[in-house]
């Protein structure tokens, strides 16, 4: 959010004060927001609102709820707002128009449903939170001016509030369904201003938009750039434009007259060094600065934007068909391995869900300190789930630099959104916005129509999808467009260490499934004991029990009945837990053992398989357990460095049978060097070692002869017979002679009769 | 195509006549053809055209070619033409035209790449031959006129002739890909005016375009219709709209003003009479009539269609997930079911081919002849194949008359299509054309991109099919649509009795088949005797040989080596033939055998399959073999009949196990009642009888509980023991008491000692 001078005299004067526009362009008043029953009567308060942010927050502060609002059950404070309205309002002077100026209200987002009013005159009715709301103020304007956003109330179908059903209630609306409630987030329907909202005045000879765009060649050697660029009274007008490279050095420069208002420019880029994706080299970011000028070539406006070349492809998996041209033949599964710049990429990441339940309280910084940790995990994908909300720009302009791929959802989740031509319009308003916004970044590599889609009912035929397919085409065609994750062929689940349904553990379900991708998987464990320990009161850390704060933050009940502490799979391996600290190593251990497997055999079913996803990354308000790695606000699970570890781009790796195993047992495992760059690595001696009570046995050594470029070696298959130990873990430590950066470390458990339970 | 006086006066003038253009609106020119070897260079000699036609048969006719052109190698002849270019010509006075009449050069289509020029002024270049072509002529006219069309050489890419390449020379064009050479067609690329094509007068005052489209609500019990005029300054004036049920009555009735040149009217229909395909009901009709008018309520224009309210869905098949909710979930196999007016239906077809090679030549009356035939096969839904033309309008028109569902594939066929702007600009313009022409019949059922394109590398992001998917949807979303056929679940093939490379005969390779559609299988069979001697030379008829006429019209190695005669598996099964007769009778046998089961196996397979589409329906020339069910020009194949039968809405059926039998074998088989109706079938007794050698043995007898609607019933399963038997064929006869119209027969081979080989 940009606060400029302006802004503080503002907050003094509590009136505008606008003759000082070729350097204040933005101006941010103060806002106050009062509530009311129905559309037309008046809120019987106004309280101070800080925008962007949400209603209930302003609620919250001026009506003195309990905070912290995550603490315990305080969440339900706001349970009354859904049904009520919301204005926004502020007030100031007329501002000081020279010469065609015009005034403007512009907004990134308003959530989600609302109507603009300048004295009493309506100027817009909206629907969706992702079209930015650009009002030219300038003819309903007074001397002294009211401005108002009114919020309707939130859709709701009125289905039940049980999570199962709740999301229902959002499905005729393009707004995000998770705040109606899911298993890791409460119900908590936001509303209100969520990104930068300001007033301003616009120069009668201004740019609009400044677009680039690239093609490449097939060998990636030459980029065709286009310039698209629109404005007001620019026709006729000089202008210059400079690409420089990712050191700051001017690589092309072109200059001349716009024909029209909206025009075009074409350049050339020789050689130009490509984006390339976490762990496929640089992201490299080319600078595009485009200048109108005035008669003396003098700088009238000025546009700057980030350009990554590269080129992306969605492609069929290798061996991805079920027959070998037998008849009847039928057709393979559809593509779903990642290539970029012409080569194919195991994609390893992560399900990306907003790290706030409050959108608009989402700083760069708070975008930042995540997709740092999403780079360090060795991700190059991140699939931001449709259930959430399509991020703000500093979201991508940090993926762009980090090189974390994006999938990126319109906001369709877990629904049947209908044929409707009321629902349609809105879902197509809200998509080319999305589109024509994101498609410049270089991170985004798939548009996806939702998530789980298939599931209710929905399918290729769907309009929605078919909508959002065709406004992809037309706007972005060069990024692969997916109906819905998932799609046949690739996997969403399993959310458990051990599923007592089909009575299989992780180590089991996941080396028998044989999908193309693993778009979703999970492991819960409980979160960190001090992250527990800020939302759940004393009395009630421990045990865990249901009804308290351990139920409303997803402790229990949240999926299954046993979601997501999963208790009989705690007691299953370690029996009953006696301390808090306990019962949080022991769960997390099954986390970061079972996350590490998942990954690890994704990696090994290369190249049938292309994609590793877990559910999910972080999330937006602190849960008692969850298939998060990262706690909110911030707090690092110990899983996720067993993830980071599991992604690295090249590491030997252990098949293993299970989890619990008893003295004397066959114990065998397969050897594996998985490779995911591009490099040849060299020849290395690999010796497995098996640790236990302060001892040191040595199981087997493999010569691995080195892994060609994205490819993996299977090594030998160990066959032993375990021992008796005193101790109920043990360890299988993979060394590697001369590569410490390959080596590897799974943790057991021993169950012996002289070990409790 | 439409002649009127004025035709026989330009026959005779050589030059137009055109005072009586208020009742003479279309004149239809003699032409002349020529041809040559660069675009700049004229023509030595110029023919006499016939219009619609094709380049070759005019030159065919000039030169004095060997005929009929389809006897022996005969068509080899006309392999030069390939890379000429070809004129027509026509010339004319100046039209008479009065108070802002304008004068029109109109084509409904032109292969495939082509000038119009006018007193040699390019008035128009295009490239595709499914886009109407109307160019107004009237500021380019002299007092003497010549007009010119100007056809490119056909789209070569320089592939080889072999027919699994040759068809790649279309890839980067919309140019349907069968007249590059397929197991059935010689390699022939057609070319030249190929629809109907006129000179015509417009008065200033005139419609363009009059379309009726509807939405039906759900229950189907109320249309809204929306009326879409197009004209020229028909702003402003009055209008009569009138809709007239099934039986010529009077239903809806609209006056008005128009308020724009193009305007839109609504109506609402309550109750209509559906349009039902065939085997479900029928094909009602309505007939919408526009009349503008002038200002005395004279008719100044008239427009008149007919509509058919049916509402129409591909949904998901019932079961057609794969797993049952265990983790990694998927999703199901794409929707294949079509479902029509509310009701699944079980798609019972074919694959339709133009029934010329020659498409211009095509007559509404050839058309009817053969769509007859289709609906007397109980067939519902015709596969129109993407290697070829889409028809005309009549053939639309006859399929709505007669309750025939079409699926509809765009010209894209068994080629990796690029994602090259070029191609996809044409292919955009062609789709348009198409869609816009046919979505207004009620016949249309599925759009479909293309022939089994992702078997060559083409996937759900090719740029191609998300253009086709992208069009349909804006412009007829109501109209299902698929990439291509098949689809993953849905199965192509098998095109053999016997298969010698997997070791099975059709009655267990479909037995073991789970597709959910069968959109194309096979059972080849040689020609009718009457058909093989009307164009194979009198001594290559008996026995067949290689490199005679039997090879150039497919009976060799047209796809595999022994494509299509396949004596190997005649002898299989019968031995040496010893006359055209014998081997011409059980070819067809084969055929006959084959198919039926294919098509009851899936109906068995019903609900989890959904469709049974034989390849093909017919053929555009007279083959020696093939998989077709009538012979060109249209020539009943004995499989015709039993194909019929096989698709009747209810049947007793067997499922048999194997073609030849021995004596002493178990023999055992399923018993079934099948119903693809909706009627709920009475309780009846169903008798199994072996017939051999003037004998009858009843088998079995089954008191079948009757059929609920669109429900097969599976009977007992019986076992016997073959006798011993003189003559080499069996019959298995299913009698069903009171119910003739049930009964089946199936013919099986005894092959025992005494049996000769």
């Amino acid at each position: 959010m940009k606060i400029n001078i302006l802004r503080m005299l503002l907050l003094i004067t509590g009136f505008g004060l606008f003759a000082l526009s070729a350097f204040a362009q933005q101006i941010y008043p103060d806002w106050q927001i009062g509530y009311h029953k129905t559309e037309t009567v008046q809120p019987t308060r106004w309280y101070k609102s800080v925008v962007p942010g949400a209603v209930q927050l302003d609620v919250m502060n001026a009506e003195n709820y309990k905070q912290p609002w995550w603490y315990g059950e305080n969440v339900s404070q706001f349970d009354w707002m859904e049904d009520f309205w919301f204005t926004y309002k502020t007030t100031f002077k007329r501002p000081e128009l020279k010469n065609g100026e015009r005034f403007f209200f512009f907004s990134k987002g308003i959530d989600y449903h609302f109507k603009i009013i300048l004295n009493g005159k309506i100027l817009l009715e909206q629907e969706g939170m992702f079209t930015y709301v650009d009002v030219d103020l300038t003819d309903a304007l007074n001397d002294n001016n009211e401005l108002r956003v009114v919020i309707f109330p939130v859709p709701n179908l009125g289905f039940e509030n049980k999570v199962e059903t709740a999301r229902k209630n959002a499905r005729e609306s393009a707004k995000p369904a998770v705040s109606y409630g899911w298993d890791w987030h409460p119900r908590l329907v936001t509303r209100g201003i969520w990104d930068e909202t300001y007033l301003t005045i616009r120069e009668p000879i201004r740019l609009n938009d400044v677009s680039v765009s690239y093609t490449l060649n097939d060998e990636l050697t030459k980029a065709i750039i286009k310039i698209d660029v629109s404005g007001k009274q620019v026709e006729g007008r000089s202008y210059r434009w400079t690409l420089k490279d990712p050191d700051g050095k001017l690589v092309v420069e072109k200059q001349g007259m716009l024909s029209f208002d909206v025009s075009s420019i074409d350049a050339v880029l020789l050689s130009p060094k490509l984006w390339q994706p976490n762990g496929y080299g640089d992201p490299f970011l080319y600078t595009s600065d485009f200048v109108l000028l005035d008669k003396n070539n003098g700088e009238l406006e000025h546009s700057t934007s980030k350009t990554g070349f590269r080129r992306i492809r969605l492609i069929a998996n290798e061996k991805a068909w079920d027959d070998n041209g037998t008849f009847p033949a039928t057709s393979g599964f559809p593509p779903s391995c990642l290539e970029v710049n012409n080569r194919r990429i195991f994609a390893k990441g992560t399900n990306w869900v907003h790290p706030e339940i409050f959108v608009g309280t989402i700083s760069p910084e708070r975008y930042r300190e995540q997709l740092v940790l999403a780079k360090n995990a060795n991700f190059n994908l991140l699939r931001v789930w449709g259930g959430g909300v399509v991020n703000k720009e500093s979201f991508f302009e940090l993926c762009d630099e980090l090189g974390l791929l994006i999938w990126q959802e319109f906001p369709l989740a877990c629904n049947v959104y209908p044929d409707k031509p009321a629902y349609l319009k809105v879902l197509e308003q809200e998509a080319v916005s999305i589109v024509k916004r994101v498609k410049k970044h270089a991170c985004l590599a798939l548009w996806s129509g939702g998530n789980e889609l298939f599931w209710g009912g929905m399918t290729e035929q769907s309009y929605p999808l078919r909508l959002l397919n065709s406004v992809c085409y037309k706007i972005d065609p060069q990024t692969p467009f997916i109906n819905s994750s998932p799609f046949i062929g690739v996997g969403h689940g399993h959310y458990l260490f051990y599923d007592n349904i089909i009575g299989k553990e992780v180590f089991q379900w996941m080396a028998e499934a044989r999908r193309t991708a693993y778009t979703e998987f999970g492991v819960p464990s409980i979160s960190n004991i001090e992250v527990l320990k800020s939302f759940i009161p004393e009395g009630e850390h421990f045990p865990p029990k249901e009804g308290t704060a351990w139920s409303v933050h997803h402790g229990f009940g949240a999926w299954r009945k046993s979601s997501w502490t999963e208790m009989e799979t705690y007691r299953k391996y370690f029996g009953e837990p006696e301390s808090l600290e306990e019962l949080v190593t022991n769960s997390q251990l099954l986390q970061s053992e079972g996350l590490k497997f998942i990954y690890e055999e994704a990696r090994r079913q290369k190249p049938y398989c292309s994609m590793a996803l877990n559910w999910c990354f972080q999330e937006p308000w602190p849960t008692a357990a969850n298939n998060s790695l990262i706690n909110w606000p911030n707090n690092i699970k110990p899983a996720y460095y067993q993830v980071a570890k599991a992604c690295r781009p090249v590491l030997a790796s252990v098949r293993l049978q299970k989890f619990e195993w008893h003295e004397g047992e066959d114990f065998s495992f397969d050897l594996f060097l998985l490779n995911d760059s591009y490099i040849q690595t060299e020849k290395v001696r690999i010796t497995v070692v098996l640790q236990y009570d302060g001892k040191e046995i040595e199981l087997m050594t493999w010569d691995c002869p080195g892994a060609e470029p994205f490819k993996n070696v299977q090594g030998p298959t160990m066959y032993s017979c375990l021992p008796r130990m005193e101790s109920n873990l043990f360890t299988i430590s993979v060394k590697v002679d001369g590569h410490p950066e390959y080596e590897s470390v799974y943790k057991l458990l021993y169950s012996g009769e002289n070990i409790k339970k």
